[in-house]
């Protein structure tokens, strides 16, 4: 999720503001009834025994309740100032059998009661995380490919405009459409599916600046216990994560713990006021994270990028409510368990609550302890991005995230391949980051990239250059972290100057009926976009097959005229990154490289499989990366 | 000392380089002696009982050495591979008084023998501090005022050629100078005042890329316990201090450890090889610091940074050799304690041995403990700045430095007047640059500056514009930190582009004779330069009258719109610096900084006297940082 600049925001509507204060208990009216519990099941054998029940319907939270199973307790029931919702503490003991029991509610003499089932574990894998030895691939599922037509609109849901000739509007692509198309993404050598939010955004059009939006982008929850039906509904989510997990690939989920959208269901009827952040009038975030770290900062302004809402139509939740927070970390578990996710992407990270985010990471590590998470914190400097996760830092509140995705990096990628090289600049600029790396615990654990879904495309970045191209690629995939490739960014895919977000999520050519190409497969793609396409796809498995390039240590040289060495080196191999940034060939000499290269006569140069002299120097074509694996 | 580029060094003379290796045992054929012991005396009470003689003549170091003092213990005497040095470790028991002794050597019948004396300690002030209670101003002391005109050339000395007329060689100021105009600093505001060094450079002149320069700088020293004749030996320097002392002003101390110049007597006659860094061939300095910091650094590159040279005629000290080492840091405690020297600036603070600069500052803080110390470290970002000062990051190696010079802020501080205002730009550069301090342990004790002797000038840098000039200083003078002004900036004094060093130290002009301008005083000023001058003098006598703005906390707001609004407060006082930045006059809303305003209603603008409402609006002209104190 991006932030946008002010001036656009303020454009926009305000009106889904006005909204929640008209919605206060809608429910009151009709029969009592119990209509919905979350989780909706949960399991027996969990580390954690405790459960908090979320209970809903028309006066449901005036009801006393009671449960009869072995093994199960209820502890507590509580009330909130909206009488449709109770909120119910069980305990589940160790032996307990998977079964279903009957929640009861009793008011006098009317009785409310509704099924629960705890269900046994599955043996399927979950929680696998991903590390420095995967590949990630992100996939806006709604771009990527549209497996299922039938399931491209729904008439009941609040945005039927599906259409794919408006940007702006939902296209139709699915989860069996990635599925289909998992070959392709094994042909290119990625092993870790990352997929934008593919829960429920049953929202209704927003009028932004002039412009009707859609939430094809996912970040609008409105049921979180539901797959989004248009993308296939729990069921193909489910048969999505079985399939990658045939091939040996991983599931990264993206979660939102910020906020949701407007019609979220427990936003027309929130259980307390203080469920979301309120203000006397619509506030928006300021998108500035300095108070966060800034020892000097003002709580208005902490506030004020904490509590500020992304925009109208999606309401800030307040982690400082304990029910909201039990509700959604244990929305994470359900979700971890029940589909076998591997590990968990956070959306908007610096803008949710600290201590929240770490009881909730460190809830889902108790549980899964391999799970990756790696939050989304855009930020311009090394202090900060380490402040929003396991750092080196004695910030006064210490993050256990265990990663975070690398836009500081990433600026420097992009500046290495679009400035001239200076003292400060070009591929200074790399160096002088990865230089900074003493802040983190483990910057290996890093979710490195070029582009994604909330920036102009990385090949228009650097101005359709395919040397460039191949140099950022090239160092994407073999510098520190955990590499992440963006959909299409493998075939070229790009945008225009000044972009909407809808211009840097165009749809995967090939990937729906009638599309003219097809650029899943060779045939389809032209000499360049093969030529782009063959280049990652090599980089990519002898990444995979190189644990060196996983595990090993870096050792980065001082850039020096342009040129920029590293290795990446353990007991097996030695593999030497060598960069000229210049447009001119360079004979680099060797003999200020000895700590690692000593030993070594030769270089195999893994894109072309030839062999090169590395005595007394290698040569360098001019702005290209060569990947060399050191022999004797 | 600034860093220049590769190419320009490459291109200097490596003349001297070469006289290293012809320069062993010249001493050898001449008459056994000492002629020298350093330190040249000592004092009976010190914390640290140890003292470490380097005895210096032809043989000296082939003779055994005894002293009968009651108190004084000959510890035990080493020798190097150079004959002509003894060095002999001395304990000075608490109880001794002071008073001379002799060293007697001892060589079959042969005797040498010289006396030694041990003063009483002074009741002088000494190691008083700087603090952010002070303004600091730096004086280069051949560039600011010629009090004495009879030391202005020696003939004895390697460089005879002082020239007005030539920028790059001496002009004549000296101690004196500086010392007949404390009045002005007075006047001005300032209380500590720093001088570039004022060490003996008995330096030949150097031919760098053709142009010959002068050792007019100070950063070449030929002898540690010589302040330089040309600037008044000894005698003048102890004199200002005392003058600068009655006058309630402190003094700092530029002091240079890593390199001496290739003239001092001891590069003549080393007393081991490995007193000095020794490369096969002239080895620069590559000046780049991030192998210091970063984990993933070249031992190669580590090593080329610290122990190259910065130029051929300044060979590197090896702070490793331990006869090196003590005698930089005793060499240290003389200084302060004879001189009384209040504080400690140390030249290219990065290029030294990380423990050995540990060592050397914690004895000069056992002894003093109120000193306080900042060094100079040239760098891009705030992980590196705190990398050199007690930091908040878990470094593997911790740095016990108190301050240092914030780099950084002066990169902000100029971004700041220069780019016009953005998300990261203009004065949300100075925002987000101290809103990463909690890398620092006590940012308060960084050393603030907009320009120094190594820099364009301030006025130059922002085009000569006096509004941007009154933001930059208003800012120095009330953010964090201890703030410095480089002499003449306060009359504007500027410099062309692309400029030579030379051009950034011009004099002062009144401080010679013959001047047609003395710009000490008010009517040898025109009217901007007064302009300027009252400005600023306001500001530093408004600033040393309120302890709100040295130790008061900061609060500082996210810039909005080109304004960017702070506080300093303490329990006396609140103060509202309000800066903006745009070319047009603000009406700035109050009620966003009530965690500061509450209570007040309106504020004296500390330049003009007046008053001014803040409710519930303060209007802020263009290009405009007012200083209020709030009033209730």
């Amino acid at each position: 999720m991006k932030h946008t600049p002010y001036s656009l925001l303020r454009a926009r509507l305000f009106a889904f503001w006005a909204l929640l204060f008209l919605s206060l208990p809608v429910a009151a009216q009709k029969k009592a009834a119990i209509t919905r519990i979350d989780p909706t099941f949960w399991w027996v054998g969990m580390k954690n025994q405790n459960l908090q029940l979320l209970v809903y319907g028309p006066e449901a939270g005036t009801y006393a309740y009671s449960i009869s199973y072995p093994g199960v307790q209820l502890v507590q029931a509580h009330k909130t100032e909206n009488p449709n919702y109770a909120f119910l503490d069980l305990t589940i003991a160790a032996d307990t059998k998977p079964g279903t029991f009957t929640i009861q509610g009793q008011k006098g003499n009317q009785k409310l009661t509704r099924k629960y089932e705890l269900k046994a574990r599955s043996q399927e894998p979950k929680g696998q995380g991903v590390t420095s030895a995967d590949l990630i691939y992100l996939v806006l599922p709604d771009r990527f490919a549209n497996g299922d037509p039938k399931n491209d609109r729904f008439k009941d849901m609040a945005d039927p405009n599906a259409d794919r000739n408006n940007p702006f509007l939902r296209h139709g692509g699915d989860l069996k459409g990635i599925q289909n198309n998992l070959p392709y993404l094994e042909e290119l050598g990625v092993t870790a599916l990352w997929l934008n939010p593919i829960i429920e955004n049953d929202q209704p059009l927003t009028d932004e600046g002039g412009q009707m939006r859609s939430a094809y982008h996912g970040y609008a929850f409105t049921d979180h216990y539901q797959v989004d039906r248009r993308l296939g509904g729990n069921e193909a989510y489910l048969k999505l994560i079985r399939a990658a997990h045939a091939k040996g690939m991983k599931v990264v989920q993206d979660a939102v713990y910020n906020h949701v959208g407007i019609n979220h269901w427990f936003i027309k009827d929130l259980p307390s006021k203080d469920w979301i952040h309120q203000f006397p009038s619509y506030t928006n975030t300021s998108h500035k994270f300095q108070p966060i770290i800034d020892p000097h900062a003002a709580q208005a302004d902490w506030s004020v990028m904490i509590k500020g809402w992304f925009v109208p139509h999606m309401p800030d939740l307040n982690h400082h409510n304990p029910f909201l927070a039990n509700y959604l970390i244990q929305h994470a578990l359900w979700t971890v368990e029940h589909f076998g996710v591997d590990a968990w992407r956070i959306d908007t990270y610096m803008y949710n609550d600290d201590a929240f985010m770490n009881r909730c990471n460190q809830a889902l590590l108790d549980e899964y302890p391999n799970l990756h998470i790696f939050g989304e914190s855009w930020v311009n400097n090394v202090v900060a991005q380490a402040r929003f996760t396991r750092n080196n830092i004695n910030f006064p509140f210490k993050s256990n995230q265990p990663g975070t995705i690398d836009f500081v990096l990433w600026t420097a990628m992009n500046d290495a391949l679009n400035q001239k090289f200076g003292w400060d600049e070009g591929v200074s600029r790399v160096h002088q980051v990865l230089a900074q790396d003493a802040v983190y615990q483990d910057p290996m654990k890093l979710v490195t990239f070029l582009d994604n879904h909330d920036m102009n495309r990385f090949f228009s970045v650097i101005g359709e250059d395919l040397d460039k191209y191949k140099m950022g690629m090239t160092w994407l995939f073999t510098t520190r972290g955990i590499p992440s490739v963006y959909y299409g960014t493998e075939i070229l895919m790009k945008n225009f100057k000044d972009p909407s977000d809808a211009e840097v999520r165009r749809d995967f050519p090939g990937g729906f009926a009638g599309d003219k190409e097809n650029k899943f497969t060779a045939a389809g793609r032209n000499e360049r976009e093969n030529e782009a396409f063959n280049f990652v796809k090599k980089l990519a498995h002898y990444r995979k097959n190189t644990p060196a390039l996983h595990s090993g240590k870096l050792m980065q040289f001082v850039p020096q005229e342009g040129t920029y060495v590293y290795f990446r080196y353990d007991d097996q191999k030695t593999i030497m990154v060598a960069t000229n940034s210049t447009d001119k060939e360079v004979d680099l000499k060797m003999d200020r490289f000895s700590e690692r290269s000593q030993g070594f006569t030769k270089g195999l140069n893994i894109q072309d499989q030839k062999t090169i002299s590395l005595q007394p120097t290698l040569k360098i074509p001019a702005k290209t990366a060569l990947v060399l694996e050191l022999q004797k």
